[in-house]
């Protein structure tokens, strides 16, 4: 039996002081969700104390029922003050979490500059804080902040402070590299000496300063730390906190640790995107392990070494993370993945199918143009109906305007004039809207309605822009990911090109294409289908 | 004496064969010019005996007469053939560099798989190889491929083949992490026991596929290694190389190494981001040491004890590696940030001037409106120095007008027509673009190019958009985010509006307000204020 390491996802506390992330609180659900799915044990979701966002969120987070133990975070009692009646400790029990990380002060200096009072009345809001949250039956992680960085200054009071912490009753104790500043070798021989000293279990949580939170976070695993404090793809303040996708595959493939299933781990880079686009930030290509580019090898001897023997140039099989290896040069990937969809949608495209291989080029050529149907299910399930010769087009575009304008002193006006073709019949309409890509839908919509007036029901529910090629900004190749929903069912669609409109328009017809295809299947009837197709219920 | 550890930059060799890097002869000798001046000892200029594109490079090189040493790369000789007559070692030593770095097997699988020889074979090719360059006067860097792997499979032949190179007059020889999935702790022991065996210096080039470069790297260095092989920003293939830009700093602030001067140390920032600029790769904000929100602080609690002293949430200052502090505003944090920014920018906003409130409450109205000034440093500068009364408007937005059309089977066609006024002059001007945006940033450039021809200089290098409200997602308030830079500068500009062509409008506006207030200051020479600003040298 291998060791078990538990695994606490801040994503969506620490991980939202990074600069640029901010989450609203359903993308924080979503991201809930999706971590509960891929097997953490520790979802620490924000600080009730703090706003009115979060209570929110952990109001609507409880009726999710997650298997994951749902964590409030918040600080230990202010100064000279009595339990009881701090308001932020008092909101942790009433948001009925069932775990709550509480943080105090464990480098002296932090004491006097930051706190402003005594190191023993700072040992006593540590302990008053951990009992009080005990006598409330929540179990407590107590994060010791700067812990290294105290040990570092004064060992003894450093090593109080935890002893303190596991006298009130705290379940794990944290010791926490705030500032990042500590090199793999002091976490390691720090993390020993507390081994021990202490009975109670260990965790860590490192920052990413030095590019070390990941390396320091494996040395204290080593040194007997159990729980991994981290946050998926390591967003977090300044550098970001420690990379659950780089410390959960290491652990399990590499040390022999067990910290999830292997199917979990399998979803590992399918995790690490869907958090990406949720928080809308640009995910490195070259990103250890779930990186577009982790598993690439460009030209020449490395690709016929491949070729002979994968070992040869990769440290594990990539599918062992949800990755796969691509050859820059011919790009043959990917080719099972869309098979498999096929299949799961009951088209006839396997191998043998000579259509098979039209369609695998029409998706290799648009993703090569940008296009991503990792986040756009709905346009590739219209590609493959497409080729599988099923799909009968409900109108065509004959031609769009779009024109913005805006003079000093007054609003900005947008409109659309849109002129389309359903079946014999041309349709010409103009509409305003309070920008270029609603004007567009509402045109667009008022074209539609008129012969199918289902799609009244139907809305976007997200819009997602973003630039593929950082150089020349806006001259560069526009992503617009646009997700729809009729209440019941949710679907998204994708649209590429050098022009944010024309991408955008791409997207919405796609959208409303597959809202016409879906609506019509339901109203068939036809449930086993509609359920995989995703059509209801999810 | 601090110990002396050898840099070796492979930037222009190994770099080069990450995803989406390319750099043409020109790029080559200005980073290789760069890199000079930092002080890195050893610059890897690519492989003479690969192409031309080298060759030429190593010819140019040569009259830049620089301090390091600049190398060539090239492999082994061919098998079960003679190396005088190799024509890719001689292109090494035609190439008239005086150190040259000879990449072999190490690992008995590789030498099994890839060359398919015999081991006794590739020893021969290694001796050979090294002792003709040698003969041919030049210093010789042996780089054992796969080392670590190679060892942990088949210790005797790994270490035999070290020795051997050792035998025949390599100067330095270098343990590879080829794949980039040995951990510290391996790399540690490993490096340790042929420190033990061989006397030759040694050197540690590892990639980083478990996100473990760095760490790797310097648990070699604790191990005897002196060398260190290693990109700027981590550039290379799949995942990338050692980062120098996190090694270099932690090695001589932390471990008490050297490897350059303080004063070419604090030049790393803007060798980090003028490689990103040169090589067109977006560099990620929160990158270690270097990055724009590397000192970046968002919490209000940290906000305050940063104020009263910056080592309570720093872990080095950030002028030792010309980075700078930066306090970010946003919904967590309160006014304390604000004033602090003011403070910053020398402007005397402070709690007790009643322009402060002011300024404070159309702040906080804007953010209301979604406006976020985190990312958006410039935006934030001009509204505050606009309060201070400081700004002088150079131009005014009279109006613009933007048309996209599309017709079936024709190219999208976006232009826009912008008219402002400069000083009593009014500018009427039309251009395309091949988007909307980048239409009105040309009309725009091309109205203001006239009166401030310095603008040319200046362009767009990234361009974020954000819906804020899923609900009705296109009639929803879209935020734009535009990174700008001159080469010694980057800028954010923040722009709202239920409208994307509008909210890009603001932020690029901001945008050229920001370059020509920051080029007036560097124009008029105020060191003190622009180095604050962060102007100059940065």
């Amino acid at each position: 039996m291998s060791t078990a390491i538990s695994l606490f996802d801040t994503t969506l506390r620490d991980g939202t002081q990074g600069e640029g992330i901010s989450l609203s609180a359903d993308d924080k659900l979503k991201i809930a969700k999706k971590l509960d799915t891929f097997g953490v044990h520790y979802i620490e979701g924000g600080n009730p104390g703090s706003n009115g966002k979060d209570i929110e969120f952990f109001k609507r987070a409880m009726s999710l029922n997650l298997r994951a133990k749902l964590t409030a975070f918040g600080s230990t009692r202010r100064k000279d003050s009595i339990v009881e009646q701090d308001a932020n400790l008092n909101r942790i029990v009433e948001s009925g979490v069932k775990a709550a990380t509480l943080v105090g002060k464990s480098w002296d200096f932090h004491v006097h500059t930051a706190l402003q009072t005594s190191l023993e009345e700072n040992m006593a809001m540590i302990y008053d804080s951990i009992a009080f949250l005990k006598r409330n039956h929540l179990e407590v992680i107590f994060d010791a902040e700067h812990f290294f960085d105290g040990y570092k200054n004064n060992p003894e009071y450093a090593l109080a402070v935890l002893k303190r912490a596991e006298e009130a009753g705290a379940d794990w104790i944290t010791m926490c590299d705030t500032n990042g500043g500590t090199l793999p070798t002091e976490v390691y021989d720090i993390v020993s000496s507390v081994h021990r000293e202490l009975n109670a279990k260990l965790s860590i949580h490192t920052h990413n300063d030095c590019e070390l939170a990941v390396a320091n976070t494996l040395a204290a695993i080593q040194a007997g730390a159990r729980q991994v404090q981290g946050t998926i793809n390591g967003y977090g303040e300044r550098c970001g906190n420690a990379n659950l996708c780089s410390i959960i595959p290491t652990l399990q493939l590499k040390m022999g640790y067990h910290c999830i299933e292997q199917e979990q781990l399998a979803q590992l880079t399918n995790v690490a995107r869907y958090v990406s686009e949720i928080a809308n930030v640009h995910m490195p290509v070259n990103q250890a392990y779930v990186g577009n580019a982790a598993f690439a090898h460009k030209g020449g001897i490395h690709v016929s070494a491949i070729l002979r023997d994968s070992r040869t140039y990769e440290h594990i099989a990539p599918e062992l993370v949800g990755n796969k290896q691509r050859v820059l040069v011919s790009e043959l990937a990917g080719q099972s993945n869309i098979l498999s969809r096929a299949q799961d949608l009951g088209l006839s495209l396997d191998s043998n199918n000579p259509l098979t291989k039209e369609v695998m080029n029409r998706i290799k050529d648009l993703e090569h143009q940008g296009y991503s149907f990792e986040g756009a299910d709905a346009s590739l399930e219209l590609l493959l109906r497409e080729a599988n010769g099923e799909l009968k087009e409900l109108f065509t575009l004959e031609s769009f305007k779009m024109i913005v304008e805006k003079s000093v002193d007054r609003p900005v006006v947008s409109e659309a004039i849109v002129k389309i073709r359903i079946d014999d019949e041309s349709v010409y309409t103009a509409a305003e809207g309070n920008g270029p890509v609603n004007a567009l839908d509402n045109a667009l919509r008022k074209a539609l309605i008129q012969h199918f007036p289902s799609l009244k029901e139907m809305h976007l529910s997200d819009y997602k822009v973003r630039v593929m090629d950082d150089q020349d900004a806006t001259a560069a190749k526009v992503r617009v990911l646009i997700e729809s929903t009729d209440f019941n069912n949710h679907w998204n669609t994708v649209g590429v090109s050098g022009n944010v409109i024309e991408a955008s328009w791409e997207a919405l017809i796609d959208s409303f294409r597959y809202a016409l295809i879906g609506q019509k299947k339901v109203a068939n009837n036809i449930p086993s289908d509609t359920q995989r197709l995703g059509l209801v219920n999810h």
